[in-house]
């Protein structure tokens, strides 16, 4: 660490456990950990790993003990990724059994084995086709059970009314759960888990209380019925996870560094337990979710994201042995034609993720600075109700959002009973069971239509309302509903002109009469991997995963074009994703990813202003220890830098305020004849005083003599590039070796939103 | 750009088109450039970029016109990449095309049509069935043409002589072309590439010429049947393309920082079309070729990935409509069990990597220091020669080495005519294609294995040989080929292993008589995963790259375990890929990912020395025309810093060398009173000088007032990662305000080579 580094030359002189390693091994406890809401040093956490790692590969040349552990140690961070792909696709597992259970618990029971969700309690049952197995006797709804009826009006209306009573009770017990023992398990946690790993400490967040309550009330809110999936949270969950598994080993529990390269891994298995998409998990990871993302990183995540997937699959929650959330196979190739309703898809969904984004925003933040933010059980329990009692009517609304966008994804095979795929068939037709050609719809489909419409305009709305609540809320699966509605009602309708009006000089080519030319399904997933990239602004992520759930490159291009085609038409109105957007409403310190262009100096930026009171800083041999304990008390600053002396104001390290409080007590109350006016030394050899005068208090031991310095002339580009990439804390500012002021990260954040808001528009293009 | 930045405190004094500018628009027409073989600087690139970006966008306001440049000037990355996709997708195809024609023209031609290959040739033929299909009368062997027989020891040998010249012939004209006209073509081109991505420059290298000898000498190699592979090259290529579309658009060609991210995108391209994957080429380029990689990069390097893939789709080389290389579809899953000789085999991969990387680094630096370098294209002749006589007589050496992995991957169908799929039938078996159930060996297979035995020792001979030579040399395919044949092997031997004895615990769970327990076509993938592994240490791309090829998640665990098994391994006998050991063979100036964990400090490798002379240094307003043309004349460093004098040694920026001399030249052709003795002046204004004083020369716009500054008690190990990470040319060091010397990109190399060589042991299990 550069704190403890002595002024040794040669190699030789350092390569002992000399004196370097005195500050580890110092009686101060928590030196080196941080306070609630602050931000890390990568840097030096970097070091302080180097030095660990250092002190295990000199001891395990001693004894053969410790080269085991030497061993053990460089092999830990493997075990923890496997025990993180274990847990977290054992609680995805958990999870989706329960949510499957629980969501037909609204309607119905199954009376054989309560536990067991409708297609569990039906599948073992004797009636062979598809259709009537949905029937079947040991399945009842409540109705049913109370009155012995199954048809009418008033059977109708009590399993209305019982369906809205068990969302109500669901989401109820959500949202008490997170409110009395887990304030940090609502929301979907993404934003914060970017915070996180960028170097921000929130401490809770991650920890085993939100684990239990986040999974148990994720099941719950899914359950309820409202509009949110369990994506989101699952990264959530598996990150908790990662920091369990954290506190097992001191490499990562002692080092925020090395934590987060865990958590970065953990956010892929959550990823890859959502999808059933480990390089997607891995990709999403890079992409969207981490800051720091060594390759070392990269290979680790994708053994944690493989491992929770086999986990997952091995437990096997969809009772089809497939590991991915939605399973399609598509039999027809598509044309390039249709890349036009594909594009016009992409435009949709980046204009549904710029209305989302605003219209999420603008009710977030009411909800901040009103009553409204008072009262959160109530306005769960309301909103819960509206779309209990809005979902229950439309068949396409009342399931549960992931049976309805697999629906959608599906391509109506012969088999297929649904409403979606009640097309007239020609009755001397051959049907082989992959190739079907073009049919003309049937009123089931024209009926299907008009409720798929509803459900868009319902999901559109709700949607909008319910992401931000205090439940646990993933948003990949409601923007993917609304995606795959639209996408399939412009499939069927592309595919009906295409029946209809095969002389038609844009179908001609490539759609004869009696050919399978347009699959509906495809359109579904083009319009949900459109909406789902013009709300998060995912990217090659994205197109990885989709690409996971059809396991064809032959798609990539539709998915890629309307990716592209989201992203761009989202940008062009605002380059935030949804959960930047939050990351800003909640004012977390998220240095993003985006180029600093303006172009002001590190002059600029630095504190102190010019008006502003000088530095607080303290001289090297001539500060007094009540001087230091005054400077603490009067200001809340970090840290101090150090100079030679007042007048020359030459820099020559910083310390920090945490080590300096410690330090101070500790001597205090160990070392005699300190006292209130014993002067402080950061010079190397305290100068021989008088007897009379009182013990010096020598503290180079703690000075950062390497503190990261840049010219009053910097162009603030490059200071911004600097913070990002090296992780700073704060940096100083000199000119011609006289320290001048101090940039922290919050002051850079807020130079950067200042800027924005001076100028929106001159980034847009970049 | 740093160095023309005033000094300018408010925002909007800045936001004109103030003095800020006046560096670009001043009349040197050579700043900003680097020479050959020297390092970039990337901090400076960018904010050279940025500036570039605010002028364009600035001028977007003033008229439509300058709107529409603004918008090309955005979508010219976009515009790049659908360029060297398309590009480099017709190149492979045409060098696909080329090589199957060429390696068949060696065995015979087609009559019909003379630039068919053997199996277009006897593609359309009337022969019904695979085997006659072969022998198709259209297509003639060299010595049934010129004698008129098939059989017999005459032909043979005919043949077999024709065989040996035609390769020798090829090699000849590759190795001459690239001797004469583009030397820069010889080898993979992989480690010079990473050297340049990494801020190199290599003029030449990625030329006009390059591409076009590279592509032409690349078929002739490939074609002339030498154990090598077109990947590496591929990448090669893709890069000249992107070189040459850089040079289209002033954004690109005038920044070596942005045209590294194009080169980026290209690799990706590149190994997109080598292996028909591009979300593996995406990943490649990340993980083992880029240096710099921000998300946008990604998102584009995706997108060339794909076009890239899907214009050598719509070429369609290989006549199947597949995307892939080796496309293969397996229908038994894998057994927990087998997993012991997946690991077996990654042991093998390792063990095979750390050889070969041994010797044929060994063997280069041979050719580098004795005769043996002097005469290359003897080299190649004879390597050549070597390689066809010891070729022909084995048919699995005989043919293409990507034909022979193919084979190898592929599970014997029902109707599979191969000697490998020599099984003994049971007669009255009913057979399904997909599902055959193991089978005894028959004699076929197993003089297959005699012939596959011999034909593995002697890849892995020849192998080590021909890596390095003056010839475009692909390592994938070989190590590919070294670890098919073996896992191969090992998939034969355990399938009748599990055959014979269906007893023996190891089978009994999971191998019943009568199953088809064990595909021997997946064990030749793991074992070409594992080879491929331990020479390059590639990881994820690697296993994607696999994934890709098969379609199946199903087989990423045998993938996985090979892979990581074999870098394990290849780790614990020393940290480099073969790339990393050219690039250190080669003395490229390549600061690689790997950790620096030792305790030295920044004063121990700052130049001057202890007992050097004083560290070359220019003072603000104290130096003659003259002193700095001596200065420049004496020394050779690439810049000098600045200060404000001899005495206090207070450091003020740093000047180029280049700016220096160009500035300078200027001065004193158009600048009236400039003389040998006139005073340069760094300051901000030059103070009043008498008349009788010569003019006075300032130069503070030349420089640059942000230079990049450590502590002398800063570690190395940040350092390091300063240099990593900002892509820094050089660092300067000073002490409380006072310079004491200076860091450069090669000090930091050497240093870490010095290091290296003391403790090689200490970060073997980083």
């Amino acid at each position: 660490m550069a704190e403890g580094v002595s002024s040794a030359t040669s190699t030789e002189e350092m390569n002992g456990s000399g004196n370097l390693m005195d500050f580890l091994d110092e009686p101060f406890p928590d030196v080196g950990t941080y306070e609630d809401f602050h931000t890390i040093d990568w840097l030096r956490e970097k070091s302080r790993d180097t030095d660990r790692h250092r002190k295990i590969t000199s001891k395990s040349k001693e004894s053969i003990w410790e080269l085991i552990k030497s061993l053990l140690d460089a092999w830990s961070g493997w075990l923890v990724m496997l025990l993180i792909g274990l847990l977290s696709g054992t609680l995805a597992g958990v999870i989706d059994l329960a949510v499957d259970w629980m969501t037909d618990l609204k309607e119905g029971v199954c009376l054989s084995v309560f536990w067991y969700s409708h297609e569990q309690c039906c599948w073992t049952s004797n009636e062979t086709t598809f259709a009537d197995r949905d029937k079947c006797p040991q399945w009842q709804k409540w109705a049913e059970l109370m009155t012995g009826h199954t048809e009418g009006a008033g059977v109708y209306m009590l399993n209305y009314f019982l369906y809205v009573v068990w969302a109500l009770f669901f989401s109820f017990l959500a949202v008490s759960l997170v409110r009395v023992f887990a304030p940090y398990a609502c929301g979907s946690g993404i934003p914060e888990i970017k915070t996180i790993l960028s170097g921000f400490i929130i401490r809770g967040y991650l920890g085993k209380w939100t684990l239990l309550i986040k999974t148990v009330t994720l099941v719950l809110a899914v359950s309820s019925g409202l509009s949110l999936g369990k994506e989101g949270p699952l990264v959530h969950v598996a990150c908790c996870c990662g920091n369990l598994f954290c506190s097992l080993f001191s490499k990562y529990s002692k080092n925020e560094g090395k934590r987060r390269e865990v958590l970065s891994a953990a956010a892929a298995a959550g990823v890859s337990v959502a999808f059933g998409a480990p390089i997607g998990g891995v990709l999403f990871s890079l992409e969207e979710v981490s800051y720091y993302f060594p390759l070392k990183t990269l290979w680790r995540s994708f053994f944690a994201a493989l491992v929770a997937a086999f986990t997952l699959r091995s437990i096997n929650p969809f009772g089809n042995n497939r590991l991915v959330l939605f399973y399609v196979e598509y039999h027809t190739p598509w044309y390039m034609a249709e890349l036009v309703p594909f594009i016009l898809l992409g435009v949709f969904g980046g204009l549904w993720g710029t209305l989302f984004i605003r219209c999420n925003i603008a009710w977030c933040r009411r909800r901040k600075t009103t009553l409204l933010g008072k009262y959160p059980v109530l306005e769960v329990i309301v909103v819960t109700g509206v779309t209990a009692i809005l979902a229950f009517p439309n068949p396409y609304t009342r399931r549960s959002t992931s049976e309805l966008i697999s629906e959608l994804f599906n391509d109506c095979g012969a088999l297929e009973s649904s409403q979606l795929c009640d097309y007239v068939n020609n009755s001397n037709m051959t049907r082989p069971v992959d190739d079907i050609p073009d049919r003309p719809a049937g009123p089931g489909v024209y009926s299907a239509l008009w409720q798929l419409t509803l459900a868009l305009v319902f999901k559109i709305v709700i949607t909008i309302f319910t992401f931000g609540m205090k439940i646990p809320s993933g948003l990949f699966i409601p923007s993917m509903a609304v995606g795959a509605i639209a996408g399939r009602i412009v499939g069927i309708a592309v595919e009906q002109m295409a029946y209809h009006h095969h002389d038609w000089i844009i179908f001609k080519s490539w759609c004869r009469p009696g050919a399978d030319c347009v699959t509906p399904g495809l359109y579904a997933m083009v319009g949900a991997a459109a909406c789902l990239g013009g709300v998060t602004r995912m990217t090659v992520s994205l197109v990885v995963i989709m690409f996971e759930l059809t396991g064809g490159l032959e798609y990539i291009v539709p998915l890629m074009a309307a990716a592209v085609t989201s992203k761009w038409v989202a940008d062009a109105f605002g380059k935030e994703g949804i959960y930047e957007a939050h990351i800003q409403l909640n004012g977390y310190p998220y240095l993003d990813q985006d180029e600093f262009t303006h172009r002001t100096l590190a002059t600029d930026v630095m504190r102190p202003r010019r008006n502003e009171p000088p530095l607080s800083l303290l001289t090297q041999d001539s500060t007094t220890v009540e001087d230091v304990e005054t400077l603490i008390k009067e200001t809340d600053y970090n840290g101090f830098p150090v100079v030679v002396s007042r007048e020359s104001e030459r820099l020559i390290g910083f310390v920090q305020r945490r080590d300096l409080i410690l330090a101070i007590k500790t001597a205090r109350q160990k070392q005699d004849g300190v006292v209130s006016n014993s002067v402080v030394y950061f010079t190397e050899d305290a100068p021989q005083i008088p007897l009379s005068n009182p013990q010096p208090l020598k503290l180079r031991r703690i000075l950062n003599l390497s503190p990261f310095t840049v010219t009053d002339h910097t162009p603030m580009e490059t200071v911004v590039d600097i913070f990002r990439k090296l992780g700073l804390r704060q940096c100083l500012v000199t000119r011609s070796g006289r320290l001048l002021g101090i940039i922290t990260k919050k002051d850079v954040l807020r130079h950067m939103a200042q800027m924005m808001n001076q100028d929106p528009g001159s980034i847009m293009f970049n």
